[in-house]
């Protein structure tokens, strides 16, 4: 028995090394599942043939052929040839016709097909088969000299400029230069005679420019358009675009070759493109152009202008009727939006290639909507249909293509950032954050302009309709906190000067001072110099988004909840269909104006006494803003995270304290000098003495690695009256509001737990304050301990940590920073984009979740705490919970909700969605 | 079937619940291996009756009681008085003796006796059981009234100051009173009848401070005592120890009590303590002192001088003879230094107690060695005898506490701080590293006083005898620096204000001055005024200690290697045992004086021909410190890391520059308007030029969280020549000594790597230029490439890292800190310690690896490296490298080596040692 099976075996292998593979596919052979192997031209008109429409027929040479051709060194593979010729002759057989005959010649196309579209790739070669002898059977076949000559020009032309790589311009400049000599308006005024002579001149430019003759043998012709597209698969654009796409070279390209159909036979005949709906609004009805007499390049070309497709029901009513239904049937066939193209020649209609149509966001939802109530699709497949990045799309103000190409025409244009937050504002330049707070609360659109920003600035920034910084990354202060105001943010905007001092900044030798307009595009990065037109869509009124969205809901098993700080932004997150509010920042509230210097105070204590006087006097602001989030969230879960940042975030910078102090004390020096007025040397003196007690304050505080330092629950625990000011201003809040009948859901939020004890510790101050404001209102509110999970060795020992917390959130933030070593605050400027460039890493881990390493954490941390505690509550609550591809990994991980920015919320819910559909039902990711 | 069993577990239940336990246990019940239930000194008592020593009888009350007392609210346990009097009957019989008769009484002593001995528990409280009455018999049965006065006196006095709690001063201003009055000049001139006064007075003191008579009822002074030893269990000091040592609260306190014996007889009598070997220096021959007609508590007294054991021999030779004996059984039988207590009453021994033996680190290393070659233990037992903190001890220059309590009395103590690396150093206070240096290396004993350090002083660090720091914890820079060096470290000595400017600092009102004497003592933290006298010991003079510990590399399977970076350190390693260098930071020969410009030249060149030029100077002075590593490590291996810290490490501080230009700034403005001297304004002008420049430079690489910014491997990613240049260097000099015949065997460190494509993109150049060397020198060098484990995202990816790596070796410091989010520079200072202090973690995770968090990340990395690699070498240089504990876990991990400073390298073979002794032999350990 042994023996046998290595006998088979050997058979199987010798079988392999001698049979040729197939590397040709006549088109009747394929079909659209063959995509990989045809391409995706091949596999479109293969499965056109399929389904009975008309095609002109032909063949694919598959990418196999192309991946064989570069492995022998850019050689044809062995038996390629005599397959192709096989092709050949079934087509020649198929039309009567022979390629290369003189009597009744085939003229064929070529053109290129990888899997997917990509520019770079050769374009298609024409009346491949015509050469002097050819073309007189042709001439004879059409009875129509002009057609063959031009025809003949039309080969000798793209040949050269595609096959054999000279400049287009040669050509062109022929035939204007004929044109102006024989006095002819528009290339169809060139005559037969015309086209000989141009035909001569063509030839020359062939010669002259790589030293041989134009290939006359069609066998030759079509040999070198053949290899002219497999070597157009690793052109550098080509290649460029795959490695920004992240398509691997070894998928390779198809080359179809297909009997030629003219529509430039006369006015019976014609050309053109469709879409089977339109895909700019997803409009239901035929949306393209078609030229009569005309020959595909033509309809492109722009020199006739094409008729909308509607007309050619008068003109040819019957081909009108033909491509109607084929329209019809492709869209039913493929159930999706087609853009295909067509060529009616003697009034018969040919189909040549049809693919998914590109669509605009809108048509796209649109289009998934519509097809499933006209039950073309599933619900399922419609919520498939839609990208988030469409859905995130149609929720941003902004400009149209036309506007900004109008801009850029007109000069306007100035730098080009990262798109750190998408959507477009347009307001007047302001470069201080208590300039753009006063001025916006004055009802003044205002952009703020900064070299980065931070906590500091975030009073301006709300007041603010866009965020434009010179530096920083799309996770830097900036770009975080704009995309969870759900304000456009331009972020690392390095071609700009920002010049604070003078309030200006320069681009493109402009300068653009304090109060003059500009426009700002967060989902390109592009600035501009005037206001510019927006365009601004409104959720509710996007009707088919919010019907998209109500299905998606229906498929997936992840919550959506949303980070949300003020009570406005939890309303405009419950309007986007959140659940819940996974995480309010209660520090930001403490940046606010009015509290600021309160918060100031407190740090700045010196006795327990004047510490819990400020405590004390901030208690107020705190409970009235959780009631305001209580209300808005009325019967859903509020998870408020404790105070987390260190201290020093709330006072002033140290290099400017120390520059002050520096600069008062020579002032105060050369005003002993001049002793001129002794109450000017009393009051500097005191001022110095004020700031050099806070620089030094400030000095003490100081530490080299803030992340890794002084905040989070180690505030709580070193600083105790802290939390307990906290968590009084929650309960009470709680309390009072569920007296008016709202149902209020605290879940406090223990922030940077690393050790079960801290955890303990803090949980144990907040339970007694929680039951004694209870006791004091007497009423009772449900609610719910955890912890923030954001340290790996918070992960670790998930198991001890979920004996002590009801639910854990991760914030994958901080949680990337120390599993990866990144400094949220620097890598990205310093060197990650760089790795992300040379493709040392594969993408920036503080925008997608790093599986393997973080997420790797997240799913011991889940796999550990739900070994403790069965019905633990699992989220997410950093910046990748509005990031599809880390949703897609939180279902995997079963978890039980994401939580992200309130604009990110409709993203998340279709997001959530697709990734249920596509791994089922959020069960544990295997280990 | 089940009926039965459920009566029988009925029967069971029913009696324990009847049964009272036992919670008195008769001497002769006992044994050592009972230690837990009877406390250290009632297992010993009852080991000694045992084994037939002649012990006085009596009985112990077990700790079980003394848990339940509390646990009834200091009452008494039921039966327990039952049990007592059974067995204090037992005694009776034994010797005949009848506790509160009239005639022939018994006497007893009452001690505490917990398992381990600790402060603040309730003295011996002797003689109970006279009274009025059987003072008479007493007196009748010894024929001794004086002594029976004596005793009845000594019985009042101590119960009253014990088991009353009045203050002894009470007492014994009585008896000085009395001496003065009759003229007394001892207690033992005290007559009967001034005994009988005084008698009296010590009953008024206990009747004024307490409002009750002494209670002359035996039965009530027995019960008073042991309830009295019970309730000192939980007194404060005894509390504050157990908590501070970790000993729990519910291991509880025996009760001793036994039959008195009197060693103040008359001349025949007497009474001693002894060490069965010299406790300070581990030599043989038992080492004591006695008194003759004295108690025990008159040799503690210091009253009368005692005598050394030696003269018993001649005056009491029989007893003499018997305790010679009686000693040398007892250290056969517990094979251990013993601390023995003994009476002799009337010319006949009696053993009252027997412990292990306190002993300093040279006598316990002494101790050992010496019993293993007697033969009394094994070599094994040796070796787990000796701690490895008393290694240490042995390893560093120290001050006797003789001389420092003469310095503390002459009013030179300064100040204390935190022990940061062990030794003691002498030498004139000095305030800046370049002074350091300069007088260093001039000769002049110098001890380094700043604020904190950075690796800007470590060129002064290398010339000083000792650090001292005013702020930083136990491994802030200084200290981790200091303990690399083997310097003494004294950090964060708050006590402590250094003025910089002015080179001095002010401590306890006193100023040092820059050239002032000064003493440190980094083993206790303490600093002193003036020069103290150094001992000083060298570790190839201890030959006890290196015997010790080649016994002890016969049990371990760890390596022990040593971090070392430079010749010198890498020659200390080896003569302590190193087997290899596990890290030499090329880094810090980069931060010496005349490399550093250079350093500093390459990192600000603006072009890539500038920074090539810097880096091709720099190699020869890379490749002569590899040399001199390779050489000292002559035919083991050697770690190299590539570059690990971030840049702005080599430039000089924000801070100051920032300042320095403002202050440059305003004198040019005075220099403008004074137009005194052109040429001043000139060169104040060039000067602020370059300040500026390199002040932008400076803004330009600085960091928010430089532990998580550009350095390690993103270095040499982001700045390829760098790397080139060090591995050509390492190479170079591997190349050169093995044409010199010496075997180098270099392994390449790649620092900071947390995705595998770091690894392959440094490795890959490292490959190339290593070939390119070895070729150029015709020199074949066997060497590896490996990895520092120091980010989580590494060890969970070790899978796919091992695949590129020979070895890992973990990074402790950067994981602990990655890990736990813990800022080495500022979480000791700013919460760690206080953590540690409030028992939110129980020890600081920089000195002990936490083996939950980082040690489970080790774990995990330690089974997916080998899975890919079996034969991955895996260490750790981290800091814990040389920490007993850690090196625990990491044998048990199955690393293959730890490496530490060379200081701490005996240290780490003593550890590994008892690790392997303890857990077998270094198989991985269970996940």
């Amino acid at each position: 028995m042994p023996s046998t099976t290595r006998k088979r075996t050997a058979t199987a292998e010798s079988a392999s090394m001698t049979t040729t593979p197939q590397w040709v596919y006549r088109f009747s052979e394929g079909g659209a599942e063959m995509r990989d192997l045809l391409g995706g031209k091949g596999a479109g008109v293969a499965e056109m043939m399929r389904i009975g429409l008309p095609v002109p027929p032909g063949f694919t040479i598959t990418t196999e052929a192309c991946n064989e051709y570069f492995a022998r060194g850019q050689k044809l593979p062995k038996g390629l040839w005599e397959q192709v010729t096989a092709a050949l002759h079934a087509t020649e057989k198929e039309l009567g016709h022979r390629f290369g005959s003189p009597d009744e010649p085939l003229l064929v196309s070529v053109r290129s097909g990888a899997r997917e579209s990509m520019p770079g790739m050769m374009d298609t070669v024409l009346n491949i088969g015509l050469n002097r002898d050819t073309l007189q059977g042709f001439i004879a076949m059409t009875d129509n000299p002009r057609l063959g000559w031009d025809a003949y020009r039309r080969l000798i032309q793209m040949f050269g400029r595609i096959v054999l790589d000279i400049p287009g311009e040669n050509f062109e400049a022929v035939l204007s230069d004929w044109k102006q000599r024989r006095n002819r308006k528009a290339d169809t005024d060139l005559t037969t005679e015309d086209l000989q002579g141009i035909v001569e001149e063509f030839k020359r430019i062939i010669r002259a420019g790589r030293d041989m003759e134009f290939p006359e043998d069609p066998q030759a012709q079509l040999r070198m358009a053949v290899m002219a597209v497999f070597d157009s698969w690793l052109g550098r654009r080509a290649v460029d675009y795959r490695r920004a796409q992240k398509i691997p070279d070894t998928l390779g390209t198809a080359v179809n070759v297909q009997a030629m159909v003219f529509g430039n036979m006369g006015f019976d005949s014609g050309t053109g493109v469709a879409f089977t709906r339109d895909p700019s609004t997803g409009e239901r009805g035929v949306f393209g152009e078609y030229l009569l007499n005309a020959q595909g390049e033509d309809v492109v070309a722009g020199i006739r202008t094409p008729n909308p497709i509607v007309n050619l029901k008068k003109e040819l009513p019957e081909a009108y009727k033909q491509f109607m239904q084929t329209c019809a049937q492709l869209e039913a066939h493929y159930r999706d939006l087609q853009d295909v193209e067509f060529t009616i020649e003697r009034g018969k209609l040919w189909m040549l290639q049809t693919r998914s149509g590109k669509r605009t966001a809108q048509a796209a939802v649109k289009a998934a909507v519509d097809m499933a109530r006209e039950k073309l699709i599933t619900r399922r497949e419609a919520v498939m249909r839609v990208s988030p990045a469409q859905v995130d799309q149609l929720l941003h103000a902004r400009f149209d293509e036309a506007t900004k190409n109008a801009a850029r025409a007109a000069g306007r244009y100035l730098a080009k950032g990262l798109n750190a937050s998408p959507g477009a504002a347009v307001g007047v330049a302001v470069f201080d954050a208590d300039t753009a707070a006063e001025q916006g609360a004055a009802g003044k659109a205002v952009i703020l302009v900064r070299p980065e920003t931070n906590p500091d600035d975030v009073h301006g920034m709300l007041k603010a309709k866009g965020i434009l910084t010179q530096h920083g990354g799309a996770t830097s202060h900036a770009a975080v906190v704009a995309r969870g105001l759900g304000l456009p943010c331009v972020a690392g905007c390095e071609d700009l000067q920002v010049d604070v001092v003078n309030k200006a900044f320069t681009a493109r030798g402009k300068v653009i001072k304090e109060g003059d307009l500009i426009s700002m595009d967060g989902a390109s990065g592009e600035v501009f110099e005037g206001a510019l037109k927006l365009t601004q869509p409104a959720f509710e009124e996007q009707k088919d988004l919010i019907t998209l969205l109500e299905w998606a809901d229906d498929f997936r098993v992840l919550g959506v909840w949303a980070n949300a700080d003020y009570p406005r932004d939890a309303t405009r997150a419950r309007e986007f269909g959140a659940e819940g509010i996974g995480l309010c920042r209660t520090e930001h509230m403490f940046f606010e104006e009015e509290r600021l210097p309160i918060v100031q105070r407190m740090i700045l204590a010196k006795t327990d006494g004047e510490r819990q006087a400020a405590l004390d006097h901030l208690l107020p602001f705190q409970r009235n803003d959780f009631e305001g989030l209580f209300r808005a969230m009325d019967g859903l879960p509020v998870i408020i995270r404790l105070i987390d940042p260190p201290l020093h975030e709330f006072l002033p910078r140290h290099d400017e304290l120390l520059l002050e102090v520096a600069r008062l004390k020579i002032e105060l020096a050369l005003e002993r000098v001049s002793t001129a007025d002794p109450d000017a040397y009393r009051r500097l003196s005191a001022r110095l003495e004020e700031r050099e007690q806070l620089l030094a304050a400030v000095e003490t505080m100081r530490e080299q690695n803030p992340m890794l330092g002084l905040r989070g629950c180690r505030l709580g625990i070193m600083m105790p009256g802290l939390t307990k000011m906290q968590v009084r201003a929650i309960f009470e809040a709680a309390c009072n509001v569920s007296k008016k009948g709202v149902k209020a859901h605290p879940e406090v939020m223990i922030p940077l737990v690393g050790h079960v004890n801290e955890l303990k510790a803090q949980r144990a101050e907040l339970e007694q304050v929680a039951q004694q404001v209870m006791k004091e209102k007497k009423v009772k509110v449900h609610y719910k301990i955890g912890t923030m999970i954001e340290l790996p060795r918070a992960a670790l020992t998930a198991n001890e940590i979920a004996a002590h917390a009801e639910f854990f959130s991760f914030g994958t933030n901080d949680l990337t920073q120390t599993t990866c070593g990144f400094s949220r605050d620097d890598a990205e400027e310093k060197f990650l984009l760089r790795y992300v460039e040379d493709k040392i890493l594969p993408f920036n881990p503080f925008q997608t979740l790093d599986r393997e390493g973080v997420g790797e954490l997240m799913r011991i941390c889940v796999e550990r705490g739900r070994a403790t505690r069965a019905d633990l509550e699992v989220g997410i609550c950093g910046e990748h919970g509005g990031d599809p591809s880390s949703i897609e990994f939180c279902h995997m991980l079963g978890l039980n909700y994401v939580s992200c920015s309130p604009f990110r919320v409709p993203v998340a819910r279709l997001a959530a969605a697709q990734a249920a559909l596509a791994h089922g039902g959020g069960l544990p990711a295997a280990s």
